[in-house]
């Protein structure tokens, strides 16, 4: 059983080469731009500047066939179960980077930080709620 | 271009209606099971009872041709796009669930609280960040 995901967009990122790109957002992630396809934009209504939202990537220079990774790559940490993780490397390489909208211009929302390589395609976005970040 | 999705596994719930479903897991979300398939056992090595984590599921009984809908579906609210929104139906039916893990025995993964359906096929697992709740 397979499903089949259709990016809905492109990161449009200073970040080109995943040596030097940041593991985490705290760690410097520049903005960057979530370029829609003509096709979704009615799915953008409402979305603004201010918002907080996930976006979902899909990590398409990640490795599916990795089960186990060294914590960030370091080899004198032991060997983790990829879903005790955010390494990109699992089965399924979505990507989860929480983000602000910082400007909308039809189908171009520009977003204050994100750690995605450019050209990573995009699958959703979510607004984020309370019950995500432990809120009720 | 698509890439393919390969479900990891199933959940275990006693929601099985999808018009009864909670829409949020501040609405009564039950505790469910995930169950993992044997072949990527060695990924959940170190997720333990305790971790606060995302679950990201394919919402199979989602649409994927809207990109509007009238919020928690409710006909009086006005059409917003599905990127403002929670609703599953969108292009790419992710669900992202928060939880915690209450226990783990081997393939099955036990959590305190989904709003999943049962036999949702599971994509992912991801322990929760700082990050992710805006803290750094």
């Amino acid at each position: 059983m397979t499903f089949d995901i259709t990016p809905i967009g492109l990161v449009e990122s200073p970040l080109t080469d995943p040596g030097s790109a940041p593991r985490q957002p705290d760690e410097g992630a520049p903005a960057a731009t979530l370029v829609f396809n003509p096709d979704v934009l009615e799915g953008l209504r409402g979305v603004q500047a201010g918002d907080e939202i996930f976006v979902l990537t899909w990590l398409d220079r990640a490795r599916r066939d990795l089960l186990t990774v060294h914590p960030r790559g370091d080899r004198t940490r032991p060997l983790e179960g990829v879903f005790n993780t955010r390494a990109p490397h699992r089965p399924n390489p979505i990507g989860l980077h929480r983000t602000r909208v910082t400007a909308v211009e039809g189908l171009r929302v520009r977003v204050a930080n994100l750690e995605a390589l450019n050209g990573t395609p995009i699958v959703d976005i979510k607004p984020i709620l309370n019950e995500d970040i432990g809120q009720r």
